[in-house]
């Protein structure tokens, strides 16, 4: 398979089910969109774990600079960022990767701003996991046009017309890209948040405060009246289906995925099914769920906000919790034994139990490799052998 | 090859002379999308003529009705039509061609909603072209998603965070899509605009004036001045480069197919190449002709307008000529004969004279054919015998 459509097709399962990891300065799924491009690069030449390694690093800088210029006006207005600035920072990296002078760095940039769209619309369909798979290719592709001499714009992204402009993130002055460029790196300053929950990430400080409530001793489900949780206006609105008719619409009900967490302590892919959509336990909380917008305004550091859940009892008593920094964000890190587990529940998910363990090892190894291909044929034959 | 990589290698051809056809209501060069990817669908199944010519007329009409919502607004603001509603209305197109549900168009067109990009910062770089051949590829891609039943939002362009706002064309009535559908048809009432000049349309109006003028009796080249045309500042801002470094600028450049009119009599294929936008006795006349911008306000039925050329001689006169449908456009059509003599133009540019005569005649059949992909087939062989 030619690499524009490997890499839609595994950005596509990347992200299927919501369950990869988050960039906050970017407001992307910035890994499903940069491993599965750079990844389709690896089969026609040889390439070492050091310079993928490399090329991730900037991909990853890349979507930062490009949301310090654009976020979070691009988003709010209702861009799907893992396919827009996902897309334009993802083309530099394959770039890199390629062995591209910064003129081909940014042709290819250019180009994948003609190709970056998606809107969050699609959240709930089946076109929101496409979305990180169409901005993987879109960057192979503009890549590729990179290196093959195509010309394009070589200042896509400020001033008039330009990608910032266009999408609604206003005229904004262009040195924010460059500000201590190479002194700082995204990947140390802001680093990836990998998600505890199969859904959208907006609910996740929501589900860990109740999950921090429903730990309190003496908790009893029975004794609950009401619950609800307050975040920004830019949360609720990516939760847009407080009745899921499905398991797409469920990963952004922040109603059902509150529900699961009060009744059953968990949110796990085993709930996001159809039949588990249709639980008639599940069904009968969500009316007594209440999402609460407060003003986007009162955010912190851009994309960082509080969530604070209340639970209403019947006796008319009342617990609370807020909190910033969910499971799984460079605050409050999964460890690697976190890590491992779940890796080794999507594994399973997946029909892959077994693989597990040595897959993990081989994608640890991955920046040492000295061919990386030879690494991704060793995945193969690992998933096969089973 | 695959029918989506067909269609941008074919779209990107149809548009890289800048010589395809413009679309009024849409702001679209509709065909260099439309053509490629209808006939990148005929190869592994039998399409016949009637089907296809069906297929087009839908996609012409969802192109017009999508640019009755968004423009001119979509376009003033800086979107390259061609790639945006071009791209989601031949979604539709080939859709239909595929014999998709009602609710399968609508998720093609949808789906393409999440491909459709492309800036006018892009006007006189190659990605120009390459921007009907991406739109050609999304609408294919999007038509075979809808096919294999991926699920998308409903309700894409339209509305909050639909492709209208998100896209700066503002929260318009979506009625303006129903409005008399199916009554009278945009093929017949709105038609095609046959360029006849390889070059940006916004300056085919102040081109055909000056021409007018060059030709009254007793013109003299040496008894002129300087030159001013005036056009609205939306064509002006197209028109983007006074003194064009090659002959992709020139195309987008109103001073050079100005100065090429007034000292050749004409504006052909040969006066895009690279000596060509380097010949001195054209770059003495560039600053010596001006284009002046008037408000859009005073544009009239959305697209059209007036551009009115005067040249100032030297003796002090002054001549004057306004022109509002340039020759091409349906109120001032290119006959039979001038469509034969642009294609043998163009069959001779790529070096294919030869089977001008008989290309010609096969696409003047492909309406009443029982198979296309037979008529494609004839078009390689005659093509090849040459």
């Amino acid at each position: 398979m030619s690499g524009p459509w490997a890499a839609l097709i595994n950005g596509t399962a990347a992200h299927a089910l919501d369950f990869d990891d988050n960039f906050a300065p970017a407001f992307t799924h910035a890994t499903a969109v940069l491993a599965p491009a750079l990844l389709s690069l690896v089969n026609d030449r040889k390439v070492g774990g050091t310079a993928l390694i490399d090329a991730f690093i900037v991909g990853l800088e890349l979507q930062g600079r490009i949301g310090r210029l654009m976020q979070p006006a691009h988003y709010a207005r209702g861009w799907h960022s893992t396919s827009t600035i996902g897309a334009i920072g993802t083309a530099g990296a394959c770039a890199r990767l390629l062995g591209a002078t910064p003129d081909q760095v940014l042709a290819a940039m250019s180009a994948a701003s003609s190709m970056a769209a998606g809107s969050k619309l699609q959240f709930g369909s089946m076109m929101k996991p496409i979305h990180a798979g169409l901005a993987a290719k879109n960057a192979v592709l503009a890549a590729r046009f990179a290196m093959a001499g195509i010309s394009a714009n070589d200042d896509p992204l400020a001033g008039d017309w330009g990608f910032a402009a266009l999408t609604g993130a206003g005229d904004i002055g262009a040195e924010v890209m460059i500000d201590s460029l190479g002194e700082t790196l995204e990947i140390e300053t802001s680093g990836l948040l990998a998600k505890r929950f199969p859904c959208c990430g907006a609910i996740h400080r929501s589900v860990d405060a109740l999950e921090l409530l429903r730990r309190e001793p003496g908790f009893l489900l029975e004794a609950v009246e009401r619950i609800e949780t307050s975040l920004p206006e830019m949360a609720r609105r990516n939760l847009r289906f407080d009745s899921p008719a499905d398991e797409l619409e469920a990963r952004f009900s922040g109603t059902y995925c509150m529900a699961r967490m009060l009744a059953d302590g968990g949110l796990e892919l085993k709930h996001f099914t159809p039949e588990s959509v249709r639980d008639e336990r599940i069904a009968a909380w969500l009316p007594r769920i209440r999402l609460i917008a407060y003003d986007n305004a009162l955010m912190v550091d851009g994309a960082n906000f509080q969530a604070t859940t209340r639970v209403y009892l019947k006796d008319g008593g009342v617990m609370e919790a807020a909190v910033s920094h969910p499971k799984g964000s460079p605050e409050n890190p999964l460890n690697e034994d976190d890590l491992l587990a779940k890796f080794q529940t999507c594994c399973a998910w997946s029909g892959h139990a077994a693989a597990a363990e040595p897959l993990f090892k081989l994608a640890r190894a991955l920046g040492a490799a000295i061919d990386v291909g030879e690494v991704m044929a060793g995945v193969e034959r690992t998933l096969r052998s089973q």
